[in-house]
């Protein structure tokens, strides 16, 4: 660590003063920072190897950390925040600190502490009647499913493919699970939040002290502030309502294959129509056949060329596996009655398209992990780390990685087809297997563009790098605009969304400048930086 | 109006500055307006008597306008803001007005001009196959269903009470209908803001101009904004994106009475866990006998006394009406099949609430309005006027009045009875009937009190305007705030949002601060006032 922070080009015209704090002032708030929380919570900055970005797409010292600090309780937050003013020092909190694939635990710019929540782990309250929990960033999705079991509760929680990650940080990252609650972001209910001054609020009817609405409605007097602290970096969720599922009396985790690619059109607006009807509950998520077998495999086992994997070679995967060109996953919830009429609503609308086939199954609700299939935990919310392997295809070795690349697109045929178009062509251009899948959630989808690479080879990385980087604005021409973006890409993508010369950007730099004045709070995060 | 214009006693500490403009600068901007939208769309000071309080509590100079002018394009809406910030002069933006019980058209402070901006009255988009409708803020639910009728669109809005309120209007304030879509807030998706400055800026997808996603996702890139500007003075909004509902093959108006007050919390708990169940699909709506009679008589037909109608009264109105004490009306959709899978699941649920009854009206989903019952209107998201007739209970005549206190709870037995006594009891202390329901929607209940009075006799709206005013307090105390409130209580209402030193509503003014430098836009709404 020197007087001057390392950073990108890209940082050139951007960067934030707090996160280039000179050393004496990073060292000063670090000792502040160790009487307020105690010295072992307190990483220096020639010691912040856990909070690296270990999926970097090239020089992991890009987003290097000034340090970390990690607090139990809130008033330590609002204390290291106020000092963190006082020295000028920039923060970048996480909750497990597990945004894989987007940054992980590193900040946007280096020189930023790093503000680890981890500490802030507990589940602060479950309410079986009204179906809700309150919990502390920290907390994983492992950490709510194990408290529900313990407390013998009826509420499931929703989980996203890997159950290590916070529950607050992914549902504010918009991040997607698989049950009826799978849409994360939709599900909070009032947050406490620490500002970027120190002060303490909580939103809706959280600000009226006697109130048990806080986590049960998702209004309040005057505007709503959730949608404020999403992707956001104006203030510190240290509390987050989210509404749990009602284990139903049954429930079916389904699939369907299909054997062309040229019936994905009619598949995509199957799911759509099917969601609208109410006959499927949830996120649908779809992946190509090498998603699958990079699921579970590593290409190896199937090509050993360096080009992409050839469209015969995709066949036998999907022979071998027994899957489809494209597959997709659901949940469907009910008494079996009711799940009797909605699969065979199902069944009627994809018996119009060729060559699909669908596996539906049934299982108690209140069956155990063990009882279910490993492959269908996501639509009971049942966490697990199955997934994990992905990283695998590419390089199976510990220094495998992946990136992901997901603009959002109206869930139609015509639109998952154009953005996948659009990746596929350009990314396998650059020599990478097309990773594709898209999530489904009413009327949109975000589509997924995934790569598995080696990040300890530089020029593969580098060579991701600038595909994902000329992707961006070939995407944004034709509409599609990412959900979110690593570290990496965050201005790329925050320039594109350039309505009226970037007026709804401006509009949130004004609100970070009357917020946070001295700019301490995530500068950068999604491209938003102090004016 | 004079150059100070009137101001009521609650005024004295909050006035605003743009509000009380003087009478020079005043007439400066709206000459400037009449130059920008036409002399014909401005009234002056002198000519507001339509964007009075109708329903005034009291003197309806209260709240009496400056002016008022009446934009037709966005930028329009810009350049009058603009003037308004060069003239210092507040705007009060209205949909079409029809905020009734809440203050109507009129502006929480006397002098600030009215924005109508009810000329703005197109339906731009429709998408069938996406299910979203984008509409301007003067589209009133009577507009936007004619307009998909005229469409044969497959597409259902769902509507409040009354069919002439603005679908924005409405959505923003956070207003209910009955459809599974009823709780209109959360199918709000994509806005177009003026802010007070009179930038221009679209909400998540929106900014990237190529998107099709803006109404369809409920996300973007950064922090999320459709919240900020509900119940909201930090910008007006031009244009709202709303999910609408498919029409379904099949639906079910279903009425469920209950003949004793002591089987309520029973009630209560019971839609809550049909709710949560996915048995009901959207809002609850419950009346007790007096409200349900307001709904279609006047109280002289049952009792002329002077006091509160009296228990034995209140079963003959039942009787007479076939109702019950307590009566909720709420919608099933899907197949037939379907739904004699949900009622069947109801029937069993209602089973155990003794003296309860259930009857079902069931209707083709395409069936046509006048097929539909006009009582089961509401279910298919047909607009009407049928319960107007409800300001006519009390007194018979054009100055027939109502207003509504609406505290938030979570939705319980125990807790829509107990905020419904402090409520009774009050109220009925102050010599007028319990008109009394509440709103289910998941986790929450909106409990309803609902008074008619007579705006023409001010001691009656004086005794009204008291009891609020205590009430406010009371159920402060008791941990219900309302989820909006009449210009009369908007101030006591926030008062109570007091967490951590009332932190929130001062966040709020910071924010306000820095979008609204000149404190231009509607100075005091839900008690945001600039700083």
């Amino acid at each position: 660590m020197t007087d001057a922070p390392p950073r990108s080009e890209a940082d050139a015209d951007t960067l934030n003063e707090a996160a280039a704090a000179p050393r004496a002032a990073l060292d000063d708030f670090l000792s502040r920072a160790a009487a307020i929380v105690g010295a072992e919570h307190v990483s220096a900055p020639d010691d912040v190897d856990d909070y690296l970005d270990v999926y970097a797409l090239g020089d992991p010292l890009a987003h290097l950390p000034g340090g970390a600090v990690r607090p139990a309780e809130v008033d330590e937050v609002q204390e290291v925040v106020r000092a963190a003013n006082e020295f000028g020092v920039a923060l970048w909190p996480v909750g497990r600190g597990k945004n894989l694939g987007y940054g992980g635990s590193a900040p946007r710019q280096s020189g930023t502490v790093v503000l680890d929540l981890g500490r802030m782990n507990r589940v602060l309250e479950v309410d079986d009647e009204t179906a809700y929990a309150i919990v502390e960033p920290g907390v994983s999705f492992f950490d709510l499913y194990e408290e529900l079991r313990r407390r013998e509760s009826r509420l499931w929680s929703s989980v996203p493919d890997l159950g290590w990650g916070s529950v607050v940080g992914n549902a504010l990252e918009r991040g997607y699970g698989y049950t009826a609650h799978g849409d994360h972001q939709q599900f909070i209910c009032g947050l406490e939040v620490v500002l970027p001054t120190g002060e303490l609020i909580r939103t809706g009817m959280g600000a009226m002290p006697a109130s048990e609405a806080w986590p049960l409605y998702r209004g309040g007097f005057g505007p709503g502030f959730e949608g404020l602290f999403l992707q956001s970096n104006l203030g510190i969720v240290t509390k987050m309502g989210i509404w749990l599922m009602p284990r139903p009396e049954r429930f079916a985790a389904c699939r369907v294959a299909i054997d062309s690619e040229s019936s994905l059109p009619a598949l995509v607006d199957a799911m759509r129509e099917l969601g609208l009807e109410g006959m499927i509950d949830g996120v649908v998520n779809a992946a190509n056949a090498v998603g699958v077998a990079a699921g579970s495999s590593s290409r190896e086992r199937w090509y050993d060329g360096d080009g992409v994997v050839p469209d015969e070679i995709v066949d036998t995967i999907a022979s071998d596996l027994g899957i489809g060109r494209w597959n997709v996953k659901f949940a469907v919830y009910g008494s079996d009655a009711m799940l009797d009429l909605k699969l065979a609503r199902i069944d009627e609308v994809l018996a119009g398209i060729p060559g699909s086939r669908i596996v539906a199954h049934r299982y108690d609700g209140d069956a155990s992990a063990e009882e279910v299939e490993p492959f269908d935990h996501f639509a009971a919310g049942i966490p697990g780390m199955l997934l994990a392997g992905g990283v695998r295809w590419r390089a199976d070795r510990p220094t495998g990685a992946h990136i992901g690349l997901c603009p959002v697109s109206p869930l139609t045929g015509r639109h998952v087809v154009e953005a996948g178009r659009i990746m596929r062509t350009h990314i396998e251009a650059a020599g990478f297997d097309y990773i594709g899948g898209w999530l489904g959630t009413g009327r949109h989808a975000v589509n997924v563009l995934m790569i598995f690479f080696d990040a300890a080879d530089a020029e593969e990385s580098e060579r991701v790098k600038r595909a994902f980087g000329e992707l961006v604005p070939l995407l944004a021409d034709a509409g599609y605009g990412e959900y979110r973006a690593h570290l990496d890409f965050m201005d790329a993508v925050a320039s594109r969304f350039d309505f009226n010369d970037s007026s709804l950007l401006h509009f949130t730099r004004t609100l970070k400048q009357a917020v946070d004045p001295r700019g301490i709070l995530a500068p950068g995060k999604q491209g938003v930086w102090p004016l």
